[in-house]
């Protein structure tokens, strides 16, 4: 979707990085192909990636600078070629301070990478600033032209498709795709991953941002997702997206569950999580239901339209620095719900995703 | 929405009027209160509406003539003003042989409704023709510019909030929400339905086709359309759409009860159906789960944001034409689910109504 040869990201966090606004940002870094040669963020400039985010979610690109303004990175030999836009406020409106630094790229010949619900490509101004530089602007969350509902496809044979659902938005359903197809590979199997949102798509390159979607068609299209990822590899992650409990997501979720019709689902849960992210002050509203109610509601929903298991639990215990405490909460929750549990970002995906592996070879 | 003086329907149906896909002329015909002087549909021409729908689908109006052409409709005094579009195919895309007969409408002034999801208004020849005669063009499933996720509001204090759910696409839920809305307002109270789908736009005059919606904003929208209906009365009937079963369209029904967070559901199925309208085809897919396994996962899903029980069942009994047959249907579903059962719309919504504000007023 991008051509990536001597490509190099410059990405636009400004205020935000290393937060959970974030979360494009630390994705792209730790795992697109392209590297990322700078991060802007004023309030931290002078640091390093490393610094802020750690060794684990910058996937060891530690050394990455923090500058203040793109002018900065312009200034850097190599320079960057792309501006990636790299945070995700809730509803997904565009910060109008971020323009000028949007122009300037523009301006400059930079391509402009944006998952936004704002198009960048809709506005005249920066469609001319493209126009005039022949800098190119891709616009992520731009739904596809096809318009299809879905059709009830069987899966290709011997294809073995997993979905990761969550307790939460934000919790690390895209890192536990990208580590489990990782696995996947590194056990000789073929994988692939199917990008639901914008990051993912950043990332591997292709995809639907599929909140961005006609509600109508969404199952649809992550059906045509799935389809696609089962062209490319045996075992299909399918990246979710949501989760059920969210009262401004959920339907989101609930297509992902059966537009895939996944032969198990994997559950992301940010260990010592209460409330969901960003949405704190809704009160009772916000507050993220038990691990057990989340798996009863997940197979009762599944069953409605093709029976499904959850059928590994990925925690994220990054509330817990010590690495012996992570383990412990992590063998706690395994003892608590009898399913195979670990932190697939922390430590490693092979081991869970092996038992992944014999639970979904028992069904598929 | 439409100013509705001196407005008078002319409804295209051709070749489907008295289908499950006309369900929109059909609903237009018993509800609307514009009239509807012809319908066409060349292959029942010189038939009366009547003699295809009967008299309870026509809502008494049963000597509205079906006509092969818009040139037969045209020369009838007085004329009609506006062309509706009757029919919504899956996935809502545009017959081509249809183009010919909105053109002419639209050469000869007629105003153009429509529900499909393609808009016509966003067709240079039909903009062009509509410009030259003064004709308006409603893109009835345009989305709002508004794209909000849902905020968590309350609901107003002494709001009574009702959803319609189903067991399947079609099956009667805008019928159930309009009848219950009227037997409200007979009960002396004030209600309001909240259209969520293009046909109770039409025949409600405001609302949005919540299918069309972008899917990060379908559960903002829904809370915003009932927040409007909250303003119109006491007791609000949310239209429900599509069914929490079905593999293409779940999403959209999940998103209407984490939406609107009523205080209670109201179950429609239609008795006797087994497999989804229009999905027979897909095998073990399509095939309607029990009205037990519907009232369970509706009540688990719902409780994930806020507890809602199913307090009722609208059974749609238009496969029986036998009123005794009928009422033994509804008696044996009463007594298998225990929950107040009635066909509303073919034996009156008074009863039912009253049976489930009861059960409202012991919660709300």
């Amino acid at each position: 979707m991008i051509p990536s040869p001597d490509r190099r990201f410059v990405i636009l966090a400004e205020g935000m990085f290393g937060g959970d606004a974030s979360k494009t940002a630390r994705g792209v870094i730790k795992y697109s192909s392209i590297p990322t040669i700078a991060v802007i963020d004023s309030t931290k400039a002078g640091r390093t990636v490393g610094d802020v985010i750690g060794a684990i979610a910058s996937g060891g690109h530690v050394d990455i600078p923090i500058v203040a303004t793109l002018g900065e990175a312009l200034a850097m030999i190599p320079r960057p070629t792309t501006l990636v836009i790299g945070v995700a406020p809730a509803g997904g409106k565009l910060s109008p301070a971020w323009r000028s630094t949007i122009q300037q790229a523009l301006d400059d010949g930079l391509d402009v990478v944006n998952g936004l619900h704002m198009f960048l490509s809709d506005d005249p101004e920066f469609t001319a600033a493209a126009a005039r530089s022949g800098a190119r602007i891709y616009d992520f969350r731009r739904p596809p032209e096809r318009m299809e509902v879905a059709s009830g496809r069987e899966h290709l044979p011997g294809r073995k498709v997993i979905l990761t659902v969550g307790t939460d938005c934000a919790s690390g359903k895209m890192g536990v795709s990208l580590e489990l197809a990782r696995a996947a590979r590194e056990a000789g199997l073929t994988a692939s991953m199917a990008p639901t949102g914008q990051t993912g798509m950043m990332i591997e390159g292709w995809g639907v941002a599929i909140d961005r979607v006609a509600a109508d068609f969404i199952q649809g299209t992550v059906e045509w997702l799935t389809e696609q990822a089962e062209q490319r590899g045996e075992w299909v992650i399918v990246e979710g997206q949501g989760s059920l409990d969210h009262f401004a997501y959920s339907s989101v979720t609930l297509a992902l569950i059966h537009g895939a019709r996944p032969h198990g689902m994997v559950m992301v849960h940010q260990a010592g999580r209460e409330a969901h992210h960003a949405f704190e002050h809704c009160g009772r509203l916000a507050k993220l239901r038990s691990l057990e109610q989340h798996i009863e509601a997940h197979e009762v929903i599944a069953a409605l339209v093709e029976p499904s298991r959850v059928i590994a639990i990925a925690l994220n215990t990054s509330f817990y620095p010590d690495d012996a405490e992570a383990r412990r909460i992590i063998a706690e929750t395994e003892a608590r719900t009898g399913l195979p549990t670990d932190d697939p970002y922390r430590f490693g995906p092979g081991p869970l995703f092996s038992r992944i592996r014999t639970a979904v070879e028992a069904v598929a």
